[in-house]
């Protein structure tokens, strides 16, 4: 499939839209987010009410922000949240009162380490307040007098949302693409992942025919995949073929495959595949918790195949959850990379199918069917012909494509001719 | 076994009477040479009809030439098939009339990059005819004038054939020698073949006993296993254990193994051992299309256990398909030494059984049987006690003699006594 | 567990008051050591009577011996063995007469590469008399004149013995600890053994409970084991999880894990897991048969998850099997360590079960189970939480603590606190 070029600038365009939105795992800043990707795909947007019981987990209520700032005793407006919604711990309860410095000072998070970064922190569960600052500005707080902490949130009965497409094909085999949408402004973590998710959405809808149903998800991470799962899981058993979740997609590391909990499934076999034989350097990690939805997915009672594509993983470079994590952090062109990787992988689902040689006992004569050369000298260029006979001699049922083009080390997409030539024939 | 020294010299013997005959896959050269064979070995000689339909193929007309060759303008006669019967496109349709350079052009055949070589070219499927010169020859040619070629060639129903034999042993379990016998002069592809297969054989028929059954075939390559194959296939799905194809065993290149496709077959498993332990360089590689009769054997349909041990390989070697794959290109001793290896493949094939060890519970007291020396002192060599002891140790009936012998990193052949002392002690 | 401080005195004081009983494969002896060693802990002496068949074998007389020596031509006493217990061939015959030097010479045990050591020789299943003495002391011997030797045995109808104890657990599932008892004054072959068995059985009677039960066994090698595999064989095959043969334990060499014929036994997972998060440099060995009573236990009839942890194993150093072989070569310390460690490979057999995650749709939500920290910022310490989340993660009833424990490359006794919450909160 030919590279699109326009789509890094489709990326940032909708980058910088999203960017400014304060998202969470409920409340207007989600649907916000989710209204404007319909714009690029057809989103369903899904809703789970507060206090219904998902697995063992309950739906929280839902939480909505207007403004939040401290007020210092020496005149300033300091971690405002209008400036940067990381400046309010994510579902902090209303507050509204003057407090000292030693009280102040237990809700507030800043990191020494680094010392220019505003830290992400949250508190779903646990009903708290707090306030995330530079570690720089900490320093200049006096540590005296009386300060004024405001946050105009609310907490109410309400609901969880996540948004939801499918993209059908000819058969009900379907491959997943997961993505979480639920953090305020951070780039790598978390757009990268719902810009790449969307377009690849395009991507795969200008395919000229599908094989496969391909279904895409928005949700908050944890609970709003939980809740997702409750209601899909069932069907996924059933149908799942592979599955992805796309996260710290737009940084420049090189790319990073971890694989299902499974190892070896499609999932795994066709990302690994495409790294493989991509030229590119790249890294396999094997399923490990500390991750994101594949937590869920892979749990033991879902046991999905399904892996993750990244590039620098969560937690493996610095900017992660804090304030640097920015449009600075990311490239357009490597976010764009990755999603041709992700149509390349789904190419290799296409195709990867356990194809059966008609003409089993011998080889089929190729030439009355036009597809031998006439004649063979010294210096005929073999690797054609050969591919061909390689495909006829290993499609006996047991090996899929992948393993046919792997017994010969090369990538299952140069088969694709061969396979229309063998179909045509009634080789196959 | 004691090698066998006189072999190089009847080796060459035969060569030098087998090497000008002109062969194809049918025709007067092919039964000439299964005639001279039957001196080596009691062949049957079989025969298919032209028309004769074998799975997917057509067994084609029979193919006989009486002479060829080109008159040049400047007076010359050149490309003689006397002098050199590569000269001739093989299966040439016949062809008696004066051309001009441009057409001649597209009837011959050279390689620029081996200026000295004539290429070995054939057109059995299409009605062509032309000749094979060496490049520096064909820059002598004139541009100009009327030149007139001959092919004093005939393409008339007839017949294909094969010869065959069987060495009966105590069972049914079959090993198969296969080689191809089709191309005309050349040495290591393809004469080498068909003389290790005739004087194995003789090796082979000297054995003082045989559990095993061997056949051996000689027939044109690809064709003659087809409808070899069409006969004896479900024979050889029933009975063969191990089979191997014999070409390109005679220049002086390291051993190389190609595996059966299905890779750990028990003629994998023989041959590979005796080359690991030859203490000699060698290759295993991979089944490959790029190859000989082992894609029919190892076709879907089939898939016998049938791999191939050569020295160098077709198309790895310069000299491939031309006429410097002479006698200067190979060694009647290394061709001599395939066959000893050959041998002792038989020979682990012959000993690879599933013993049974008839005192199963602890060890048998060796000392009452007198399979223990008296005393054990610290320096006594305890190499042969440990042998016939970890013999006993392993054969419960999971672990043939390969595995029992890989155990200790040691050769399977090893164990011949030890297997004579404990059958004799009813261990076994 | 606790390292035990008070272990290497303790080792000691036995080493030294088993170190001179003569003990062979029968005889007071060998009932004196097992009667010392029910002060450690409580055997039950068992016996076979003389003539009885124990499979293949039959149990011989019992031996005896009060004196023996050897008086020379020039009036010296030699080979004394109330000096030395390894001067008469053990298992010899009475003799009493005089002898030329020629025929004494047929009876002298040397060894010229080691000049100071005495070899230890046995003769159980042939009638003979002989004695053993240095190189350097046959050098002085008179090669004329008359000598007299005298060996003051018996061998008559007796019982053979073995001391046998189990400590029971809450399971019939059973781990054996097996170490022979029949060797003279030898020290790291063999009194480690026996004395790293007994005090094991005092580390494993200190635990607060076990979920397995252990056998303890000291029976004389071979022919003991072989009357015990007679009588507890059929038992055995059916519960035992684990099996162990201690020997040479006590010498200053890395420990070397001597794997049974399975290869990946409970015994071997256990021991392997705890050599390779030790730390420390150690070995992993196949089954060989060069070597002790695994022999038997893994003879193709029982074919018991049998293995060996040890330092040096026997015929790797020098002083094997002579009087070289005392208590200068081995260190208290070391056997100590050795026992821990096969304390520790308990802990992990008992540890490692299947367990099963009782909420397997997701990952449970600890935050209300107490079990997850309440905000999450960058700088927290995942890795307990992330352990925790693993395990629940891989409690599928398909991988064991030791699967577990080594998808993260860590011991599976860092789970022990984990399991223990899990468990309370109902998650497992």
């Amino acid at each position: 499939m030919q590279e699109n070029k326009a789509l890094p600038l489709q990326l940032e365009h909708y980058f910088d839209r999203l960017w400014p939105i304060c998202r969470s795992i409920t409340g207007e800043g989600l649907r916000e987010s989710l209204r404007m990707l319909r714009e690029i795909l057809p989103l369903e947007i899904h809703e789970v009410t507060t206090g219904k019981q998902v697995f063992d987990w309950t739906i929280p209520s839902e939480w909505n922000i207007q403004d939040a700032y401290i007020l210092s005793p020496d005149g300033r407006r300091i971690a405002e949240f209008k400036k940067n919604n990381l400046h309010v711990v994510n579902y902090s309860i209303p507050v509204n009162k003057k407090v000292t410095w030693e009280e102040l000072e237990k809700h507030l998070h800043h990191i020494p380490e680094i010392p220019n970064a505003i830290p992400y922190i949250t508190s779903y569960y646990a009903a708290k307040w707090g306030f995330c600052i530079s570690h720089e500005e900490w320093l200049t707080l006096p540590r005296e007098g009386e300060y004024t902490v405001v946050i105009d949130s609310s907490l109410q009965e309400g609901v969880l949302n996540w948004g939801e497409c499918v993209l059908p094909g000819e058969t009900e085999e379907e491959v997943l693409f997961s993505t979480y949408l639920c953090h305020p402004s951070m780039a790598n973590n978390e757009l990268s992942g719902p810009l790449a998710t969307a377009f690849l959405y395009q991507q795969l809808a200008a395919l000229p025919k599908r094989r496969l149903t391909y279904r895409f998800l928005f949700a908050p991470e944890t609970i709003g995949v939980i809740a997702f799962l409750h209601e899909r899981g069932e069907h996924l058993k059933k149908h799942l073929t592979a599955g992805y979740v796309l996260t710290c997609c737009g940084d420049s590391g090189q790319m990073t495959y971890k694989r299902s909990k499974h190892r070896h499934s499609a999932a795994d076999r066709a990302a690994e595949h495409i790294l493989k034989h991509s030229g590119k350097p790249h890294r396999i990690i094997e399923f490990a918790v500390g991750g994101s939805d594949e937590r869920q997915y892979c749990s033991p009672g879902f046991n999905l195949p399904v892996g993750s594509l990244m590039r620098t993983p969560y937690q493996q470079y610095r900017e992660y959850h804090t304030s640097l994590d920015n449009k600075e952090l990311i490239s357009f062109q490597a976010l764009s990379e990755i999603i041709h990787t992700y149509t390349a992988i789904c190419q290799v689902l296409e195709a990867n199918q356990l194809f059966v040689n008609q003409i089993p006992f011998c080889e089929p004569q190729l030439g009355k069917r036009g597809l031998y050369p006439s004649s063979v000298d010294p210096v005929f260029n073999r690797s054609e012909l050969h591919r061909l006979l390689h495909f006829l001699s290993f499609t006996d049922g047991t090996k899929d494509l992948i393993d046919i083009a792997e017994w010969r080390n090369e990538s299952a997409l140069l088969y694709d001719d061969i396979i229309r030539k063998c179909s045509n024939a009634g080789l196959i």
